[in-house]
């Protein structure tokens, strides 16, 4: 899941994006991939985001953690095997204690944009069992990893 | 997949309503249903919306079938083995082409609403490659089937 | 997942039978049900003996587990949306620190088996990380569970 | 899925390796791979095995093709995110109209071997709907990949 080496100016605008191959298994009786697999893509680059901003051992010392809000995915073209995807993510909006990623899923066979969505995603504290706002220290890591910070709220 | 026994009156506004037990593997590391699986119940329901509307065989004879243009889902509880949900599907707006479901989850365990979402969904016309105004005799079967449409365009 | 109606004389050899129903998503490109979909039953049919061994509690007190070091599926019927399969479970070899559990899949549409194997479980210590010899306590609890045991080493 | 880089005396005997990254989603509730995820890692292995061995055409045109009859996985390692692994595929056996086919998991984190195990494979006439006998220019093809052919039937 290294950065990916495709020059596009749809991905350019991601601060995150990995790389995953398309396996015969991620398509359906349709025989081309399923949704739930560009969902799961989707995860995969918000994981990618968190490793990358470096901000796993600040949530765990603080017993913080992402919880899944809500997630779209908007289907623009049909995938099949092989084939190889590139998934940006990047910070879109910043709330008191949730934030915006917006995700784009890159076909290399394609040469196109073959879906886009967003999450949102809300920092929750796992002993008090209760959203917290986001601290100072992580929006920095953010702002280190994207180059600025959305508006915030 | 049975009609559910449950008597809930979230559930009642759904014309179709299935039962999937969760099971051990739908679990992620952070011990909850992982967000894929929502997005594979609401698949399962807009299968099963097709079925009870018994339009499968019209949109063979014609080699019309949906495509899923986009998905949304909303996670408002997380949810653990063992449980079952009820997963409802109705179709909430009506466009030339494409239409949106609105999905509901239900969870036996905690005795609430887990999730809603909904997906918008083109009919597609495989011969031409191109989407098709929605033929009269599939907006009878899906009024047979709710009681009622909603408003069109 | 509650115990089946199915008055099979192959399933009435297995103490624990879970029902499931097969979803559309299960099936591949092929459009049958791809083969990490059994393993998949096997799995919570090995998550079911334990339920209904009721030895849960009695391994997490002594921070012990099941872990797998084995799985054979041999697939004798292709499967397709819809359907209904019973999964049958029984421990088939007792050795020290390990056993092997015979699966057997039985398909409500077809009224056949559609596949067998077993898997293969060590009984682990996570503390010292190294497996223990099988305690006499779930010995007798599968012996309740199966009326018998089979020959130990 | 690029052949791997990895040189390694275990993966050197396989004729076909493919290279994939273990992605988050691959974890269970366990917190490791779940056993499934090595399931679907040797299908991939199979579906490269025959797209390198050149004999898709060869099969589609006769309408012939695999079907699964067996798999077997015996689990050695326990993984998790992140890693890289790569997984070798080759005909260890030939019967008249099935092949069994060896696999391993090179773990890249742990520096060895994570999994082994087995597929039978036969081959199917689709149009009767029998096995058939594996025509000469398959063991050709496999003989072409592998360099040489293990003893036949």
């Amino acid at each position: 899941m290294a950065q990916t080496p495709v020059n596009n100016h749809q991905l350019a605008e991601f601060p995150v994006v990995i790389s995953l191959p398309v396996i015969w298994g991620d398509m359906d009786a349709f025989q081309h991939v399923n949704n739930t697999v560009y969902v799961r893509w989707f995860e995969s680059s918000r994981v990618a985001f968190v490793e990358q901003a470096d901000i796993r051992p600040f949530l765990q010392e603080r017993h913080l953690g992402p919880i899944l809000a809500s997630v779209t995915c908007n289907f623009k073209r049909q995938l099949r095997f092989p084939d190889t995807v590139h998934i940006g993510a990047r910070v879109a909006n910043l709330g008191r204690s949730s934030m915006t990623l917006d995700h784009v899923v890159y076909s290399e066979t394609l040469g196109q944009v073959a879906a886009d969505g967003s999450s949102i995603v809300v920092l929750f504290d796992y002993q008090s069992q209760r959203p917290v706002r986001i601290p100072q220290e992580m929006l920095a890591a953010i702002e280190r990893l994207q180059g600025s910070l959305p508006a915030g709220p």
